[in-house]
């Protein structure tokens, strides 16, 4: 069994961003030199999300007013967390799009359906914070 | 370590159905003679998913009810994705749901709890999708 | 290949509660003796989630709150699966905070950011269930 693991930084303007990673997936795969397997994409902070979905603009704007009807940013003093810090909503956004994808690798790609794309999903952004992408296989 | 690929297509009736795979992926599990592992059954499509819950037809009621509450289909011009097609709506279920379960292979068998059941959630069906089972192991 | 399995076992005193099990996972790979792979952690039963965040009370409260306004526990009658039971908000709940994690092995350790922390969330408790600890790497 060969493994792999590397991590990817972000620093993103917003505090609220989608960056979608496929091709920085796909070059770990490539490194790794692992044809067959799994590879673990997760985020490393608890407001942050990697997810798989489309890379479109209108979705994603879609995804945006969807999670802040559900879990709103504001008032900050709606939730307990907010003391010190005003990200509670990150937390759970980050719950309802996921921390995590484990994907097949195939023949040394990644075994994707036409329109599967890998997105982190950044809800608390502003300052540099990482994924963690793992690799196992042969 | 030992490797195995499948497919399974679906083509559903109704916009939105849930379709019980378990006997499937313990059927691809034997035919990969992989004892000791981890299956991964994802969705290859964005709008749909793979989850594990209960096969109870009132709950999958319930699932309808409350994916309809929070994220409903209609009206189809709340959604900024909705242009050239109507289905905003599966994408964000699709997202509640999960697009994965990995599961454990343990003495050649799904590693399981009473009630686990994995399930195929389609969410814009009437047409040909597809699951990937991929298994890694010894 | 080397693998591993485990299960813990937990008796709640509530119906809804969130128990810390990051050192009962390390102490799994410890015994392992894997020291690169992937570790499963999944609950068992289809109205308990395994889940990654943080470790404050204020959070945990405020999710308390965001699942009960999404996925109200009563009235009862308000879910056709609630006949001879009155846990269909448990199986919802759980699916929104997920029934498994996979988590990186990285030199015996769990391969983890800053502040993450997994943990055992219970929505029908007052009775013995269980999560699997499935380990595979070398």
């Amino acid at each position: 069994m060969k493994h792999y693991r590397k991590e990817l930084w972000f620093d993103t303007s917003k505090r609220r961003e989608f960056i979608n990673i496929t091709r920085d997936i796909q070059a770990c795969i490539d490194e790794s030199q692992i044809s067959e397997g799994f590879v673990l994409v997760n985020a490393m902070h608890i407001t942050a999300s990697v997810f798989i979905n489309d890379d479109e603009a209108g979705l994603h704007h879609d995804f945006e007013m969807f999670l802040e009807k559900i879990a709103p940013e504001k008032p900050y003093n709606q939730y307990m967390h907010n003391t010190y810090e005003d990200n509670a909503d990150a937390h759970i956004k980050r719950t309802i799009m996921g921390r995590e994808v484990v994907c097949a690798i195939t023949k040394a790609k990644l075994d994707f359906g036409p329109w599967e794309q890998i997105f982190y999903g950044e809800f608390d952004g502003k300052r540099r914070k990482r994924v963690l992408v793992k690799i196992i296989g042969q």
